[in-house]
Formats: structure tokens, sequence, C-alpha cells
């Protein structure tokens, strides 16, 4: 099966730790990778999961924490470095353009290639970025700064043809390209040989949502209903539910709230503060809502 | 005896591996904490020294390429959350305003304290910081850019008073201050106890001199002259010596040489080259010039 599969770079929250890296992770479609929030230190993390920088597509940057975003500026001089040549465009809130491009043109001014920074409002849910593999939605969040999630939505893969049948029937080969999307097959005299007797199903579409940072909000439920994996930022256990709502941030509970209202398959807890040497209080405290719950951490890989 | 230690954080070059970090070393003098250069993951690797970020006192950045500098915005980010009140220095050559200002004012607006930027030129070499306990002078290097090094040079701690001998002699407590300072000791009787026979010599004082990043020269020589321990950046072998002269950098036998000509005490070599996955090429070749030379690593803490 073609790749749709999470590499977790960085998992921890603002104060860096030596247990968690600050947030960024890769997305693989179809082994184009999508890289979500770069904070410090992502692009040694992104060496270290032995991901090809060269497959880099585009970054998808949910709010200008630095914690989220720091990391950009090491990794665009890198790729330069690497030899990129291919544009790198970057999805983000309004602002980084005026943070981002003064340091781009003093540090990479010899860069080959250029970064392109598309803004979306994070007020919307809106389709940002749409290609022949997958679509991203933006999923507004409600953080102390402007902040979105991302949604993404692996396409619709054509059915599978079986083979024996197609030369059972002797199918010429122009006819296949409109069977494997779902038309029948009409022999010369006029007997139809349905869709479903010569393919098999295509594997169905994958599909993953990315919640962080976000005080705990019912409104991303319609946005992200179903998906195969929700990664909802946990940063703080029940005994700090006060501080999680003053500072714009979920407990664990409530992300499992938000995966069990929306009928996700499964959550990943993430965006842990440095107060908690041992995550698996967030872990429990999820699992007491939602079962099918787990712990982010870097190097992970979690395929879908 | 008081400190006076320094603790790599990072001793690799622009492109990141998993092996080295980029720049980034703290010498510990006498418990404050002064930084040298701040490549990305500073705070990171400073959080894994367990150097104390409370004590940190000046930053001083050889020249405005990011691998020893984009991690000073993650830095400053974090030291305004854990609660740092006391202004924080940063010494740099020209430019660095312009870039880290506008990123501490977006990121760094609730910051409990100060970022105060003190440009020196780093074509002269010059006192830029003294107290104490410590001067330090600038190294003009020869890099593609501006570029300077830094020499820390502990101050002389005055002489240890020999406790039996000042009771012996039954001097009074007004007249130590002097003697610690070199006075000798006069009687009621007028007879003179000299300042040898009622000391011990303090310990010597120490120095410590960075050269990273530069071409080899013999201009530095005479400023670090007979220094404890040189920190020479030795990107290259000798078989990439021709990338070296073209980029503005060192092999290790050039870094030998110059430690040779500049009669120090110890060698250490850093700021690795990426192609290297065993350093020990640049260890041997460095040794057949000097044999007191050692390799830097993250981690690595060297007293003097």
């Amino acid at each position: 099966m073609e790749k749709f599969e999470l590499d977790i770079l960085g998992c921890g929250s603002a104060t860096p730790t030596t247990l968690h890296n600050p947030s960024s992770q890769v997305l693989n479609v179809r082994d184009k990778l999508f890289m979500i929030d770069c904070g410090e230190s992502t692009q040694l993390q992104l060496r270290r999961s032995r991901l090809r920088f060269g497959r880099l597509n585009r970054i998808f940057i949910s709010h200008l924490h630095g914690d989220h975003c720091f990391g950009l500026i090491g990794l665009i001089s890198t790729l330069g470095l690497l030899g990129r040549t291919g544009d790198l465009y970057i999805h983000s809130v309004a602002g980084l353009e005026e943070i981002l491009r003064p340091e781009i043109n003093f540090f990479c001014k010899d860069s080959p290639f250029q970064v392109k920074i598309e803004i979306f409002d994070p007020k919307k849910s809106e389709i940002i970025y749409d290609d022949r593999s997958v679509t991203v939605k933006t999923i507004p969040l409600f953080h102390r700064v402007p902040c979105a999630g991302f949604l993404f939505t692996e396409k619709q893969k054509e059915a599978h043809l079986i083979p024996d049948m197609i030369k059972f029937y002797n199918i010429p080969v122009k006819e296949l390209v409109k069977i494997k999307q779902g038309a029948d097959f009409v022999t010369e005299d006029g007997k139809v040989i349905p869709h479903s007797l010569l393919t098999k199903p295509a594997e169905p579409a994958r599909s993953y949502a990315y919640c962080s940072d976000t005080a705990y909000s019912e409104k991303v439920v319609p946005i992200i209903e179903g998906v195969d994996l929700l990664y909802h930022e946990a940063t703080f256990a029940d005994e700090d539910a006060a501080r999680a709502a003053s500072t714009g941030h979920s407990t664990a509970r409530q992300a499992a709230q938000v995966a069990l209202q929306a009928n996700v398959k499964k959550l990943m807890l993430g965006h842990f503060s440095a107060r908690y040497t041992d995550n698996r209080i967030l872990l429990n405290e999820a699992k007491e809502v939602f079962s099918n719950t787990m712990l982010a951490n870097e190097g992970l890989r979690e395929k879908l």
C-alpha cells in the first residue's frame, strides 16, 4: 500500500526538555513529505528520522509561537546548502512573511530556490492545498494567537483491475482506465460485465487531523469527524485544567473528549508540558474517555 | 580551585548531522557562564549539559552565519519563559540588531528582561568585556564574512595567606588585604617579613582562545600566544585543503600549525565538516604538527 504515515519529530511544548523537542511532524503521503510545524531543531530531528530532505514538499505552520516555527530558518538554510532548486511553499497565518523574509534575505542570499509563503485565514475551515494524492483543509483552533490545525485527506484511489478477469473478457487496453475509475465493460455482443466483477475495490482513503495548539472546543468535531488518526494537543493533566484553560491549551482528557465526539479511529496525544517527566498520567486520563489513545514521541512513525 | 571550564554544546559545521550540533560552547568562569556562538538547538544542548540557564552571563557571536546564531531567538524566548529578569548582553559583529530585534519584538513581547546587543569591530583586537574575573578580547579572523574569535583571560587572583604565619606574626586584619595583593609586613619593631613568607602564590591565571570560523592565518598567533587552551576550527582534512582555502576555513593541520607557533598548551579541534564520519583523520593530521591536540565533542567538559 502506498505510504500515508506520520513521523513525530517533536512533541514537547514551549520550554525545552531533554525528553521532547518542540513541535514538528512529517506526514508522508505516497513519498511526498508534508511538514506540520517546525520548532527549533526540526532539521536535526528530520536528519535523525532518515526521511529525505529532498522529498520535502510543503510546510504548514499552525501559528506563530516560537516552539512551532523557530526551526524554519535553519531548515531553509540547510535545504539551500543541500542544493534544493524547487520552490518551497510554506502555508501560515499572517505575520510569517514579515518575520522570516528578512532572515532569508540575510542568511540565504545564495539559496538556489525560492521560499513562497501562502497565508491562510485561521478563522475559516477551507482547502489550502490540493494535489492528486491529498487535500489539506484548515481547522480553526482556539489559542492565544491566531491558530489553525490541518486536516489531510487522501484522495480516493482507483479500483484494482483483476488481471484474470481482464484477460478472460479480452478487454482492450483503452477501456482499462475507465474501468479502474468505475465503468462497467460491455462486450461486443452487448453483455454488460459489471465493474465489481472486474476489479477489487481500492483501499479506503485515509485521513489525518492535527489539532495543536488549542483550548478544548467542540467546534472542531464536525471538521475532523471519523478521521483515521487525530493528533490533539494534551499539554496538561486534569490537575492543571485551570492552567490549560487560561493559556489556551487542552488537557489529555479534553483531547479524548474531542476524539470520542468526532468518532475518530485513533487518538495521539502530544505537545506535552515540560512539567511531566512521565506522560503516562496524560495517557491514562485520556484512556478513561477514549481507549484507542497513544502518546506521541520523538522518532515514532505511525502508519495509517 | 575556582572554575574555568569549557562545555562544548556543538562542534559541527553548517550542515547538520546526527553526530554534531552547530557551533556553541560555554566557558564557565567562576560560575558565571559565557556563551560563545549559538547555533540552532543550543538551548537543548544547554539543557542536556545541566549548566544552569540562570547563570548565563553574556553571549559572544563570532559572525553572522546561521550555524553560529540561529539558536539565539529560541534561547532568548526560553530565558523569558524561565523568568529571567537581568538584561542579557550579546556581543556581535554589525547586523545582528537588524535581524534579531524584529524577532524579539514579535515573539518575546512579554519577556521580563531586555536584550542588549553590543557591536564590536572584528577587524581590531580589542577588549570588549571586562569584570573582576575575566577579560574578553576579540581576535580578528579571516572568513567569508566579518568574523572574530575571542580570547578569555582570567584575572590574576590574589595570593593565599598562610594562616599559621599570620598568627605567628600576629598580623592585624586590616593589613591582610594589602599582603594578599603583594605587600610585605613590617612588625612593630621595624622588621620586614616578606610577602613570600606569609603567602602561597595564587594559581596562575588561565586563558582560553576561540578561533572559528577562519582560514589559516598567522596573524592570530601573537594574540593567542601561550593560552592554556586554543579551540581552533578544523573543518577539513588535508585532502580538502583547497576547499578549506576557497571557503575561508582551516584544515586540522593548519589549526595545529597555529597552535605550535602560538606555543599554546593544548589544542582542541572543532567545527567539523559533515563529510567525515570519523574525525580521527583530523586528529591524526593535527597531531603530526602539534601533539597535545584533542577533538571537541558534544557533551565534553574541559577543565582548565
